[in-house]
């Protein structure tokens, strides 16, 4: 299974046509569109989101990971295997979180180039092509790395921030939510949360903090959008109070 | 082939993370997203309007239904069998029209539960392997339940109300168009509108109603939105004048 | 492979219906949506971006394409072979450019018809059920035409006009930017740009037109929307000063 994860959007040609390198290239594969909003630009609200979705995805599961503002300049390619699934996309921190968190992480350099590269595309031209390789069977086309490369040991652990925010208006943090005890509040845009076990535990128009689907902590409210109640935005600072 | 009907929308993790539930436990089987703007939180307005779509669907299809404000509430899981094809969802009233047009409907609850279930994402955790068990062979996880306990009985064979308003401003009915003669004319926003075969039938900026694609009452203006010309939200009331 | 590439938007239940028969009827073809927000009624700018796009599908691919304003009105339907992709849809003009830039481009009819064709969504009725015969290994079910039937020779080689608009703001003219020397300026919205090779040879803020992934010349800014910044929309015309 491929699954894909870009901040590309949903218009335009860009996953129709990394779609198709990917069918013709791993025919029998299937194609899964995990996100095509992940954090635009932002390799690392978008890593700590994808260090929680990863969880979600199939042992053995390829993932193409595609969010690079560095397109064209000279950050690295690379695959990176973590927990039994590989990982093909930017050396920009983008597969830091799933790295550090898999007990034994290994990566490699992407040293494949295409006949034709264009500038600006990489996810069609370089990253599907390879996702298509490993997919197929084949190895890592290039040369091992120390793991900890990819890691950002600098990056912390979880990041206290809105890294999300759905079209409900639902805000996700970088925070995991196992992590934080049933009395933990969570203070955001001036306001202190309290934890709820989900959406019919609180009255309408209430916000409040609940550990999400994908094991985040996310600041919601019943019936209406927390984003705009509080005024968050990606990027946004959070803390435990 | 499992077809799938939500309210996600398009943004956010949610739509790929329960295909790639389904490739994982139904390899091979093919996934089709049928809508996931369906209309939101709406079972009732959902119902009618799968009600539609349903004739267009390939015998044997399972249609993974996800329309559930109510998860994390006491509402049953069930699978629908209704022409020859099986729903899967909650027991809020999203199968109600399907079950009812049937001649027989069969109707189970489902017992079966996944060893860890989210409070707010059954259709991750609990729909999608169930819709995935079906389409490939087995029965419906969980005991009989007569078949009118999901129909609604108290709803109208028709609904008369927008139940959905697509990207250019056609507002669709929950009215079935066969129904109706061709004298027939729809009263909305005070408005009393005639039927035509086609846009081509009525000059530019004249609101009209037609038979659509799927055989509901659509309400519609030629080279524009009736939406914005009529003040149409979906469950605007219409009337048969 | 069969690519689908139509202006029907991603809401709706239009584009799921499509490939529902798709499936149903070519089963074990995968299916790829390259575009679904072609440039809306617009066949004329939609055949130059698909002139562009068709360059990267894989040989052997059956591209069903509906940019249709005209559905229910006696345009053609027809089946286009150009350089050993196949492509289905309406005969208006949408298929002139792939057939021109093809050395010996093939024509048809399309005399098939399904035993109900729905007044406005002959994609779910006609087109996709005859792309899915080609895919599966049948001949055009109609009459050969001339090729140059389709291939409308009174339009200009390359379209001297803003044909998409993408998520970012970046500008899509129906230029070859091959075609234009490093030194070529493009004059549009009352501003003369001279091209750059990629995103960072440019100050934020500056616009300037690039020669994009698929090979068009593409009106945009670093770090902002060109569609914006220079009040561009689909049909602007651009010149080469």
């Amino acid at each position: 299974m491929i699954v894909v994860y870009t901040d590309f959007g949903f218009g335009g040609p860009y996953v129709g046509q990394m779609k198709a390198v990917l069918a013709a290239r791993a025919p029998g594969v299937p194609v899964i569109d995990l996100m095509h909003d992940a954090p635009a630009f932002g390799p690392r609200p978008a890593a700590y989101l994808l260090g929680a979705l990863a969880d979600w995805l199939p042992a053995g599961a390829v993932v193409l990971g595609v969010v690079d503002p560095g397109v064209g300049t000279e950050r690295r390619p690379v695959v990176v295997r973590a927990a039994g699934r590989r990982y093909v996309g930017p050396d920009n921190g983008l597969f830091a979180i799933v790295a550090r968190r898999a007990g034994a992480a290994e990566a490699w350099r992407i040293d494949w180039r295409p006949p034709a590269l264009s500038a600006t595309f990489h996810g069609r031209d370089l990253f599907a092509p390879v996702a298509a390789m490993l997919a197929t069977g084949a190895a890592p086309p290039g040369e091992a790395l120390p793991p900890e490369s990819v890691a950002r040991p600098d990056w912390p652990d979880d990041l206290a921030e809105i890294v999300y925010i759905d079209d409900y208006g639902n805000a996700m943090t970088g925070l995991r939510a196992a992590a934080l005890g049933g009395e933990t509040r969570i203070a955001v845009a001036g306001r202190t949360l309290e934890r709820a076990r989900t959406f019919g535990d609180r009255p309408p128009g209430t916000p409040f903090w609940y550990g999400n689907s994908i094991g985040l902590a996310e600041v919601a409210v019943a019936q209406g959008s927390a984003a705009a109640l509080l005024g968050l935005a990606p990027g946004a600072p959070v803390a435990i109070a």
